[in-house]
Order: C-alpha cells, then sequence, then structure tokens
C-alpha cells in the first residue's frame, strides 16, 4: 500500500476522538446527580449498616471514586484527565414518593486543570456508586431502579458555565 | 505480630466478596434496560447519523460491550464471570412524553455458564451505552437524563428466574 | 519468514506462563497477611476515624478486594482466576513494640475453584490495603513501613495443604 | 418505556458478542507468528544487550504475556478466557532480505480449556512483543516495520484443527 | 537492609523508564500505518456490511481509538500521555496484488500536547483496529495477515519532523 | 429528587479524593525500598538465573514499572500523575541475617512533573516487584517473606523535602 494511496483516505460518519490541543488548561468542574429508587426497608437496612455484604455507602463511595478515573477507557470518545478532586455524597431521602417506593440521592463534584471538562467523570461516579447499590442489596430488594442521572452544573472551558434549569440550561 | 493473634480476627460490618465457591456453574441469563432522555432533535440527529462525534448507536453498542467484561473490575464487590455471549439494543422511542421530550431505549442481554449470575454485567451495559450517547451529544444537549435503569428479567442459579412485574418480582 | 524457519526457536531462560491446563479445577484457599508499622498516634487516629481523607478502614478493605481480582494484570507470569470469595481484615495491635511504633495487621483470605491457586491474590489484597493505609494517612505519619507480608496458609491443588510454622512449612 | 415496548427491539447490523455457552469447555491452542523489520544495526544492538533502554527481548515477552491476558478487553467482540499457559519466542532472524533489511521474528503459543478458541490472545501477544521492540528501539530505527502478524495453527473446538498453508488453510 | 546499602543499586542492562521531565510540552503528532490483507471475498463482505458479527469497520475505529489510550499500560517503558485527539481511518484498497489478495488499510493520526511523542499510540491504534478485523472475520477468513504496520510521519518535541522515505527517514 | 434538596448534602467520615487543583506543577522526585526476604539457595537460583519461569529480576522490573502507572486505579484516593521517569533496582543482599535468610532489597525511583507527590507511584513499584518475585519462586520457596517496604526520600511540593531518618524525618 503506497503513501500516496493513504493520503486520500475519507470517511464521513467514523467516530472520531476530537482534538482539544488547542484549548487552554483552565480549572473546570462537574457536579452530576442521580438517585436509586428502592423499596423503603431497603433502604432502611443501608442505613442502618445491616446489609449483609456490608457498609453500602461506604463501599458505593469508593467505587465511584476509583471508577470515575477509568472513565476515558470506558467511554469510547472520552479524553483521559487528570482528575484533582472529588467528592461523592450520597443522601437518603425520607420522602417516600407516589408509589411508595425511597430514595437514595447520589451526588458527584469533579474538578480538574484541563483542556476538557469532566462532565462525563462525575456522571460515570454517580452510575458507578448506583450500581455498587445494587450489586450490594441486589438478593433483599432486586426491583431497584437508577433514576435521572443528569449533569447539575458544569464550570470552566470556552463554553463556560452551565446550571441546569437556568434559562439556558435545557430541561 | 503472632499468628495466633491474627486468628481472631473478627469485624462485623465488614465488605465481603461473599463466597460462590459452592454453587453450581449453571446457565445464566439476564436482561437490563433503561433509556436517555433528550430534545426530540438530538434523538433525531442521533438516527440521521449527523452527530459530529460519529454514529452514536454503534460507538454506544461497543461501549456497553466491552465495558461490561471489567464489571468486577468497577463494581467491588462483584464476582468476575467468563460472559459468553452479549446483545445489545438501542430503539428510538418516537413517543414524546408529558414534557415532550424523546428517548432513547437500551436493552442488554447477557449469558454466562458461571457460578453467579450476570444482573451486574446487564446494567452496567446499559449504563455504559447511555453514558456514551450523553458524552457524544453533549454538545447539542446537555439536558439530557439517563432514566429509568433496572433489571428486566434474570434466569438461572439457585434462586431461579425472577422477571420484573410478575407476582414475586417487586415494582 | 517461513514457517519452517519458526519451529525451532529456542530460547533458554526465557520467562513464561507455565501450562496449568491439565490441573483439576479444585477448591483453592489462600490465606495472606501482613502489617503496616506507625506511630501509634497514628492508629489512633485511624481507628477513632478522624483521618481527613476519611474511613481508612473501610476503604482499604475495598482497594484490597478490588485490585486483587486484578492480579494477573499486575503479576505478569500470574494466570487468570475466577475468586469465588474473599475476605479481609484488618485488626489495631495495641502492642507497642520495642522502638515504639503501633501496627496495624493486615489478613486476607482468598478461594476460588480453579487449576491453579490463589496465594498471588492474597497477597496482593494484602499490599493493596496496606498501600491504601499509608496513602490516606503519609500526610499525618510519612514514615510508616509495610512489614511482614507473608502466605500464611494454602489449600488446595496438587501440592496440598502448607501451613506456616509446621515442619514442612518453611520460615 | 413499557417493558413491551423493549420485546421488540430489532437491530440489523448491530455488533454483538455471539454466544459460545453451548460450546464445550475443551482444550485450545493456538500459535500466532510476526516479525519486525530493522535496520541490520539495530538487530545486532537489541542482541548485543546495548540498547539504552535496557533488555529489549526480555521486556517484550513480558509485555506480550501481560498484554494477551487483556485481549478481552482490547478486542471488543472477544470473550474473556481464561488462558492456563504462554510461550512467547523471539528469534533474531539474520537472513538479511532483498532490500538489506533483518528481521526479528516473534512467535507466541497460547493454551486454555475453554469455549473458546485463543487466536487474539496469540496475535495480540505477537503484536504487543512487536510494538514494545519498537518502542525501545525508537531513538536508533523510526524506520521499523510490522509484518506478515498471522494465526500459524490452532487446534480444538467444534471447528477442529487448522494449520496456515495446508490444503483447507487458505493462504 | 540499611539505606547506605541501597545507595550503590547499580545494574547494567536494566530496562528502565527515561525521564523525560525535562522536556518542554509541545504539540506532538504521530501518524501510523498498516494493512490487513485478505480474501476478496472477505473485504466485499466487510464493505457490504454483512459479516454476521456486524458493522467490522465501526467496531474496528472504536477499538482502536479505546485501545491507544491505554498504550502505556500495554507498552512497558511507554509513558502516559494525555492524547487530545485521534482519527482511525479504515480504507478498502481495490487494487488486488500479485496473489490475488486484497487489502484494507488502517491510518491513525494521534495529537497530544505532553513531553514525549506519540508514536506508540498510533502505531497501537492501527494494530488493535487490525486486531478487531481479524477477530470480526476470522470464522470466514483465517488466513488474514497483518501487514506493513509503520510510523509515517511524526512532528514536534526535541527530535522534530520525521517523514517516512524521505532522505532523512531510514527505509 | 429536587436540587434544592441535593444542595445540602453533608456527610462525616465520607472518604474523598483531596483537591489538588490549585498546587502547582512543579518536579516531584520519590524514592521507595522494601526487600523480599527468602532462603539463601533461592536467592542464588535467582542470580543464577536458573528459575524455572525464567529471569526474575527482569520479569520484577518490568512488573514494578508496569504496575505503577496504574497507582491511581489500584489506590483509591490517589490523583491520576503522568510519571516522566521510573529507574527500578534489585540488588540481592548477601549479608545473611540472624535467623539465616537471605534477602533481596528492591529500590523504585518515580519522577513526575505534577501537582501532587509520587510516593505511593514508587511504593507500588517496589511492592509489586516484591510480589513478582514471590510470584516466581513460590513453588521452590513458599516462606519468603516481603519485608521493610517504606518510603526513603521524597522532594518537591509545598511540603518540599523529606528524608527518612533525618531529624524532620520520623523513624
Amino acid at each position: 500500500m503506497s503513501t500516496s494511496k493513504l493520503t486520500h483516505f475519507v470517511e464521513s460518519g467514523a467516530a472520531r476522538m476530537v482534538d482539544v490541543g488547542d484549548k487552554a488548561e483552565t480549572l473546570r468542574t462537574a457536579v452530576a446527580a442521580g438517585a436509586i429508587e428502592m423499596a423503603p426497608e431497603t433502604l432502611a437496612r443501608i442505613c442502618a449498616g445491616t446489609v449483609d455484604k456490608g457498609d453500602v455507602l461506604g463501599v458505593a463511595r469508593v467505587a465511584a471514586i476509583c471508577g470515575l478515573k477509568r472513565t476515558s477507557e470506558l467511554i469510547p470518545m472520552c479524553h483521559p484527565v487528570r482528575v484533582t478532586g472529588v467528592d461523592v455524597a450520597l443522601d437518603p431521602i425520607d420522602a417516600v414518593a407516589v408509589d411508595g417506593r425511597a430514595q437514595l440521592g447520589i451526588r458527584a463534584t469533579v474538578r480538574a486543570r484541563d483542556r476538557t471538562g469532566v462532565e462525563m467523570e462525575a456522571l460515570t461516579a454517580v452510575t458507578l456508586a448506583a450500581l455498587t447499590v445494587y450489586d450490594m442489596c441486589k438478593a433483599i430488594d432486586r426491583g431497584m431502579r437508577v433514576v435521572d442521572v443528569r449533569l447539575v452544573e458544569k464550570h470552566g472551558g470556552k463554553s463556560g458555565s452551565w446550571v441546569r434549569g437556568e434559562p439556558d440550561g435545557r430541561a
């Protein structure tokens, strides 16, 4: 195969990792949230620390922090980012919704100083925390659901800030 | 530290990977589903294949299949499993809900012949597909949400079959 | 390069992964232990749960369980094994040794039903727990040491049982 | 999204991991080979052990063995396999070809007892060994080429044996 | 073991990761290429999208992009690099060579802003794309070969530009 | 779950990855050391290169260099760091201690230009080298112990230099 042949490789629709090399390295923050809906008695056992597999909230938090560091391995077109700080909070929500289900809220805040944002890292952290809760409690409540995983806000970079629910933040 | 000292290590509440070594190696199947809610125009672009980062549905499917093979690395108390087969389906749902949002449905079917089930593999596949869609479309629709990620059914193993919505399938 | 040429590749001293394909798939157990030596006040803070980075014992336990599942990726000649169960115990040892140092004992028990033993998985779990403790406490005690990481006992497989300190268990 | 909606997800052309759960767990062997073409003086330095970055042949062998254990993470539709044994041989080929280039031959033999073959593991081993050689020598010979990476033979499984060059082995 | 003892550790021939900490963080680009040789009918099926395992070109492209982000895990002496952009092109080459074989050309362009080049990332992308094609088509054409994987050009860094075939670019 | 609800997530004792985004990117160096204690005849075989599984010292060195690049995946609260250089030395210590045991000393020097130190990378390298030695020799000496893994010195960053055994370096 000649080199000249190679020079006119052209494909439309082909996936690619968009180049961010010309973007400035600035402070980036992203906050994502979500929840896992479950039977009220499941939430009670999580909070009481009586789930057989151990400390659900503690393990979910570690899973979120560990796993988000691998976001660019899991999400194909994501750029590798050196995350500088992470907080993951898990908050039992006692308000029982219409259908008698309880929820455990999950919220992840991720920071980096990089050429691209950390929204995917924050969303990955929330989903891995939720899946870890599911795994540790599935023997007692297979019907749990992960719900409403979303970006809450992001700051930094050329596109600036975005906050959900504000006029320019759709939905 | 003497060995005798070590023999009475006792801790309550400590996380552990429950032993499944005495369970039989049988055929296991799990189906999980979920959706990603978005603006109708985002869904239209995904289906038309005009998203800048490339073929969203194709990349999401690969992300799901690749990523689920690492479930036991991501979910701390999960056992490593040799998955034997996977199908991931992505289905645009044209019915626009109450609030004018469209959805892309995601469904993963995972099979293995092992001592433990593959529910977590199926749920991991669904969430990674959803996050990949988010990543590839976030430049045009930051307000997307991952919703309703849940086990649909599972078969095999000592606990047998569970199908959501049936009398013994909670929620 | 002809195929015939390739048939007499011979190298002495070359590393290789020894074939275990003819060994029977049997129940394997390994117990490893070790300790991390530190200032008594460091151990006191770990036990009181007042280390800034969070719950040291809980995070170390998760690090050990998660990390050991990747043993065959980290230790080059190790065979991949499907671990079926893991317990990791961390035990503050109040006895202050000759030089006024305290210790946190670590002990990992790993089980599998496989063609090769799980000694390396157990040793990997112990060292990763120790390194996690170091990481979370290094801001207050850089002088900590990981000491005495060793196999305590192993059972199963053709070579049978080995118990440290018994006549046939060297050292 | 209703469950009934999900039951008729149908997609043609979608990538999937073909199910091998009904195949028997049998002994599988695969041999792959390839070579890296280089300047004769580069090969001389590799053999003399005078490359600045260290023992090229030894490091390449470890890279091959380590990396092949992650084949199913790298090749999307590959099944995870528990490899039971691996040999990697690197063989300087002194015969200098038409254009004055030397070659280092690489050959990997992989064995497993599984439901699917290990051809991809053997091919991955060969390419990772070749890339490692490239990496360690690129400061002195950027023009090296990886050539002729191919399956040499495979045995086991329903499709039985295949040997390159035999009547039923194409090419 | 005394510290003084440790101060004169000396080993010749030992592999090491060469320090690049004093190099400037500059824009780096590398282009690598290669091809996979196959039966003409295999190439026809790939292009027609009728291979059973799915969209071969799309999956190979994702495998290349995902996998190259793990180059430093796979190639032992490689430095970790934050890649900023990647393009992978796959180009069916209709010209049937001397022996009646067709080829699928692969070309990867990688960019980063770092202290070291991205040649290995580009070469890794090309080989993983090729291996993925092999995997998805091996049921119909076991005789495929990966051929001519090479660096095409690189730019940036102290050693500046290198272009294959130019007077200073060997081979 | 309302966003307002999420704004007062508060948890004491929760693990977190401390933010280092405001720290300067400076040159960081860390040296860690340790040893693996063994029967004198085991050390003799390692040095003579007659261990069945191959070149123990060479494989251990590669394991250390490869594995330390994954430190932030293994140690949950560790920040990802782009390591710029690594040296790993293995030194047989002939002095036979009180109880007739020999030792193989291990020492890793790691450098980076980052916002956080590389102590954990150096300690991870030492322990992985030690575990690899154990793995390759365990068939002949199950009684080996990893001993005295510790930070020897670190330089760079706001906290500056720390050297073990100096007035401000505890222990």
